[in-house]
This record gives C-alpha cells, structure tokens and sequence, in this order.
C-alpha cells in the first residue's frame, strides 16, 4: 500500500505536454489564502484523485493501470506570489495558486452533468477553490451541437446585418395578464425593439398569464408593430417550468406562434441541451442568468462568472445569453463582461457564436462603452429605460434605437439628442456615462 | 485606422478552443500588483500585439490577415482574487492576473532564440510580469531531439537499475591542478559515486587545469577506482566557453577520454542544442543551472525556475540538469522542486526523460525527504559533504551511498549509521532533516 501511495506522485502530477490533450478537459482552479510554501503538490494531487478514481486512501482495485488511463492529471502549479527561494520576506505568509487539472473525459464521455460532478463536485465542498475555466478538446465538443441559430442565424431571422440588436423585458416583470403584457410588446416593438423577452421571473406556471394565452396575444401585438415598423420582431416566450414539462411548453408555445423561447438558468444545462438539440425546437432560445451569482460571485470559490454563463451555456445549446452590464444597476467588472463576450463571440470548433445579451440597469447613456468593449455582435438588453421612458414605452424604444444608430456612426450622444426629442429625454433622465462614473451607477 | 484598432479585440482576446493548439505556443504570465478592475484585456492584447505582428500603434501593412494568420492571442485572463462584480470591499486596491498567451510558432519554427524572444522579449521590460510556464505543442517539439540519453540511458551505461545515483563535484571548485583534481576524482569515485563533476566554476580555459591533461588525469583515476569497485563512473568535463570553441572542446574532451560532459547555462541554450543533437558527441551532457537565480528569483518578473531550467533544459537536450535542493545551502522551495524534477522525469512527447540532480548543501541527513519528495529518479549532488568528511573523501561517498541504501530499504539513518562509521560520522556532523527544521538550513 505505501508503495501504490508513492505511485501516485510521478504519475499524477505532470507536464501538459505528458497527456494527450484530445482526451482531457482541463480544469483551471484558483486556491486562495493558502500557508506559503505549503504542500499544495499533494493537495492538489490529491484532488484530482478524488475527482476522478480515488477516494482519501488507496483502494485495492485503485491500480496504477486504472489511475494512469482513468485518473485526472495535475498538469500546473503555479503560487502567487511567484516566489522560488527561501527565505521570504516575513510578511509573506499566504499565497495563492492556479492550479490545472487535466480530467480524462472518458469518466464523462459527452454529458454535462457527469462534467460538472468531476470539475466541480466534491471539490467545491473545499473551502478557497474557484473553478475560473475549462478547455474543451475539440473530440469532446464535437458531441454536442451548440446553438442552433447563433449570432448569424438570429440576424438572418431579423435581417439586421451588422448593428447592436436591441431587446427590452417587459416590465412589470410578473403580475400582468395577457392584455397589459401584450400592449406594452406591441409599444416596445413599434418604437424599435428587435427581441421582446419575458422577465425571468414570468415562468411558463404564472397563472395571471397561462403560456399558450400569453404567447397569442404577445405575438398578435408583435405582428401588427411589425406591419407598421416594417422591421421584424422575436418574442422570447419564457418556458421556465419542470423538467418533464420543458418540452411540452417549448411545443405549446411555438404552436401558438412564439418565433423565439427563453429559459432560466433554474431549468439546468442538462435540460436547455434536450432542448436546444431538439429537432422539433426550431427557434432561437435565449438564456437568462438568473442564481449564477450564487455561483460565480465569491471570489474565493464557485465557478467563474464567464464559464457558469457563457461557455457552458454556449455549449448546452443558448443563441443569446444574457448577463448584467459593467456600467448598470449591478455592475459586473469591466474584464468579465469581456471575457463572457468573447467566450460567446470568439470561435469554438463547430459551435456556432452566441449572442451575448448585456441588460441590467441599462439605458441610452451607457450604449457607447458598451459598443466600446464589445463590438456590435451584442444584444443590448433594456427593460425599465423603455417602459418607463417619460414619454413612454415607444419613445423608450426609439430613444435606444437613436443611441445605438448614434454610436456606430461616431456621432455623440448629445448632438443626436439635438435631433432626436426622445433620446434627449432619456439623456436628461438618466445621464451618459463616463469613466469617472465607472462601476455601479445604481446599486441595488 | 480606428476601425483597424477596434479590430483588435475580438480577434486578439480569444477562447483556447478558438485557436489550433498544434500551431501555437502558449505562455502563462503573471501579472502583479495591478490597480483592480484595471482594463486588463487591452493591455494583454497590447502585450500579444507587441510580441507577434504589432507595435505600440496600428502600422499600415500590419492587416487584419495578417493579425489572425500571425498575432499571438489572448487566449485567457484570471484576475486573483477573482472577484466579478462592483462594488469592491474597500480594503480590496490591487489584484495579480494570470494571462494566457498563445504565439503561431510560424513566427519562430524551430529555434530556442526566437522562441524566448517571442515569449519574453521586450514584454520582459515591463515591470511586474513573470513569465511561468509555456506549453508546447507536439508539432513544434517535433523539430529537436532533446536528451541523447536521458534517465534511461545513463542508467544503462551505469548499470544501475533504479537506486538515486550519487554525483560528487570536485570541491576545491576551481584553483587546483590535475593531479590534484584527479586525486580526489579517485577517492570520490571509490567510495561509491556514480558521477563525478566538474564544478561550474571550472570552465574550459582555466589555465591551472587544462581541458585535455585535466579529462586524461581525472579520466585515468576514475578508471582504477572504477576496477577497485566493480563499478562504473561518469566524469562530466565543464565545457564550458564561447561558442566557437564549445564542439571543438567536447571532442577534445571526449577524445582525451571522457564519458560525460557538462556545460553551465551560461553557454545558451541554442549552443546546448548544437552539442547534443551532434553526431559526434555521442556521451551524456550535464546542464548547471549557474546564472539562472538572476531570471527566476524574483516573484514579479523573470522567468520562472522550472521554466528555465527545467523545460527548456530538456528541450535543448540536457541529459542531466542541476538544480537548488530545498533541504540545503540554498534552500529552494520545495513545490519548485518537485515542479522542476516533474518536468524532467514526466513524458514529453517523443524527448527522452532528463535526469534531475540536485545539490547545493546536501549530506546524508537530507536524503530521506528528497527521496520522498521526487522518488528515486534522481541524481544526488554532493560536494563538500564527500570532500568535507571528517574522515576523508571515500569515507564521505561511502556515507551518502549508505545513506540512499538505507532510505530506499526504509531503514531509519540513524538505525543504519549503528553500522556504517561513515554514515555516523557524518549524521553527527550535519544532523538529519526534519520538518521543523524545514527550509534553508545553512543560509549563505
């Protein structure tokens, strides 16, 4: 037993260039607050063996055979500061590391659920381990089909080329029967909104606005907006229900004529895959991010916000993804909303892009940083600076829609507000950002 | 121009999955000690943009194609802690990031000196970024052929299985003649050490020890101590001088009869190279790490240890490479050093393992952990403890040769040394490591 014990250390722990990359997932972890100096070699060996064959002692049937083609892989080791000699200065008593571990997906074959189980099961349980990123080999991906419209189908749908599209929730986000919802979409579209979503909390159950019901007369609305605008419009139907049901209401919903779905991070991976992997499911879905922060907000553990929402959600099939805005009500930092951005937008083997969808507080004076660190593969996401415009929910939507046209032509803010009554109104409301300003304009 | 620049960021910051691995490089930088929240993904890719196609602004020629068939890119960016959204607490002023950089080795193919001074050429100038690690693709280390024997190879030369081999550096370092020198190559090598070592001080051109009189008088005393003990020994002659004369010295060596040789870093890696992918210097090579502190000892900048000694050392074809021990005068870290003797004793495509050596301050009492720590292969480096013996050379190799027997039987030191004088001798001169008494033990 010893001698097996001993084994472990040359076999567990290794170069990347030791394993062949197209049968491992590599797991990125950040280990905060550890001693300095400390034995994080085993440590970290050791969690690979717990997240793949091992338990927290040999076992007979735990061979070297099984460890060496079944066993994860610590593949870097890197602490923070990057101290190599002793002794440290006195003051540095706690270090910090990345640390990469290499999972062989044959444990998992092509599943998301039994991925989470071996990146981030038993292991979370440990205090200060933040799983930041995955690096998928291409074999591994290939199983799965991604969106099915992305970023180039949803505008072919819609026939907008190259601009920010721009979306508004309708507000309020729950409490509203089928009638008062259906006339604010029908506002929202007219004033130039090109995805209407429900609000994450308008779940396929709410029963003042039965689905079927609710999808009618939304679309009903958004069919005459779209007559007069002359430009086409996507209603997200929120199908957010249990899992037997999601199918069933996706069905129920295109039947009464929804041209586009939504679900809640709340109805699982696993669940938005069948889905979006569904023949029969033929429009775009959007994903809404909602209990994410319950994952991705310590700094200390969790999983990173851009993997939880962006790279699993692209790759469980979501054409939009939608997550909160550096410069709005809840202030995500500026480098995460690039990296989800680009997590969606950048190539992914066969996948096609997703839409990234930023909302959350935002309005006509923060289009232009967000155009600034994204580009225009966006969907900008805005619900109370539509339907609480002072002039109302069609000068809100126009208001953007100036904004937007404003910023992709160089022309500022205020000199378009010369000429446009309804974005002059929303810059008077509620201001145009600026760096100085930067972080949480309205914190909740 | 603005359009080209704008260009930049969803082309240069990218997802791993977005790039073909087998054509590019990836480094791991650390970034340290940077204003929170800073905009990081502009500057990384400035870094990227610097260290492939760009300069500090966009120049005509440098086209979008010619960014995406040759610009390093980002490929990620771990802000530590990782905190997501604003606002911060207030102690919270300064982070550390890891970026990630992938370089299209098409910039450099097949050479040592562009590698580096894509990977850590001017980008070193900044403060505050340490270079930690670089992946190689199998594509690119292809194109060298590493270690001629490796771990494997030298023990068959040896003829010895699987026991930690003993190396003994000829201390006086330098100052001494060939008789001198070869007196206590005898000593040394009779008492039990494998392989006999040039100290790094004693390059090619001392004029008291000639290359050819000092490699037949040293080689001449290891061949009768080899007979008296019916075992083998290794001399590795330092080589070590300009470039122009590094291959004529090595057959001069090799042909004055030595069956090893050595070069110190100092030399280059792209002068390793040459000697070891020779034909005709057809014996193993020693790699001393001399110089190397100067890179890797600080924890903001420079290049890390087992970067620099280690991963490169083997891809320039270092048979052997020395390193710092944790448990002596130098006191090394000791996750750096099983990191370094991981890199050389992992698999690595189709290169040969390299032997780690380690020295620096090591006696019999310090056997136990390293063996814990690397198992056994490895090479023992010690010099003063053989030839600083109270009761002489032999009595010193003798010690350390009891020492490893008895740690590989898992009998205690102190258990052995009952019956090796030697061995008792020497316990009771340096004492025997325990962790309490962990980290550098005699600080220069």
């Amino acid at each position: 037993m010893p001698k097996q014990k001993d084994a472990y250390k040359p076999m567990m722990f290794r170069i990347p260039e030791s394993i062949d990359q197209d049968e491992y997932v590599v797991a990125t972890y950040l280990f905060s607050d550890v001693k300095v100096d400390a034995d994080i070699v085993n440590k970290a060996v050791s969690w690979a063996v717990e997240q793949s064959t091992g338990t927290w002692m040999g076992v007979p049937s735990e061979t070297v055979d099984v460890r060496v083609k079944f066993g994860a892989k610590v593949v870097g080791i890197y602490e923070i500061p990057a101290f190599e000699m002793l002794p440290l200065p006195e003051d540095v008593t706690k270090s910090q590391f990345i640390v990469r571990i290499a999972f062989p997906y044959v444990n998992f074959i092509d599943q998301i659920p039994g991925l989470l189980t071996a990146v981030a099961g038993n292991i979370t349980l440990t205090n200060s381990i933040k799983l930041l990123d995955l690096e998928f080999p291409k074999s591994f991906v290939e199983s799965f089909k991604g969106p099915k419209f992305g970023i180039e189908g949803i505008r072919e749908i819609l026939g907008v080329k190259d601009r920010p599209l721009l979306n508004n929730m309708i507000k309020p986000c729950t409490g509203i029967d089928p009638d008062t919802g259906s006339k604010l979409c029908y506002e929202a579209a007219l004033g130039g909104t090109d995805i209407i979503k429900d609000d994450e909390l308008n779940v396929a159950t709410v029963p003042i606005s039965p689905l079927k019901e609710r999808v009618k007369k939304y679309m009903g609305a958004i069919k005459r907006a779209d007559q007069e605008k002359g430009e086409k419009t996507l209603y997200t139907a929120n199908i957010t229900d249990r899992a037997k049901r999601l199918k069933e209401n996706a069905l129920i919903a295109i039947d009464a004529g929804a041209n586009a779905l939504m679900v809640n991070f709340t109805v699982g991976y696993s669940a938005l895959r069948e889905l979006a992997e569904d023949p029969e499911v033929n429009v775009p879905i959007l994903l809404h991010p909602d209990f994410t922060g319950a994952i991705f907000n310590s700094p200390y553990s969790g999983v990173s916000s851009s993997l939880i929402i962006a790279k699993l959600g692209r790759l469980a099939g979501a054409d939009m993804v939608m997550f909160p805005s550096p410069y709005g009500k809840m202030g995500l930092m500026r480098s995460r909303e690039i990296t989800i951005a680009n997590t969606l937008q950048s190539s992914f083997y066969h996948l096609k892009r997703t839409f990234p969808a930023l909302g959350g507080g935002v309005h006509p004076g923060v289009v232009s940083p967000t155009i600034e660190d994204l580009g225009t593969d966006i969907i900008i996401g805005v619900g109370g600076a539509i339907h609480g415009h002072p002039m109302g929910s069609i000068a809100g939507a126009k208001a953007m829609r100036e904004a937007i046209d404003a910023v992709i032509n160089d022309i500022p803010l205020e000199e378009a507000a010369k000429k446009h009554e309804e974005l002059a109104v929303a810059l008077k409301e509620w201001g145009v950002y600026s760096p100085e300003k930067k972080g949480s304009i309205y914190p909740l």
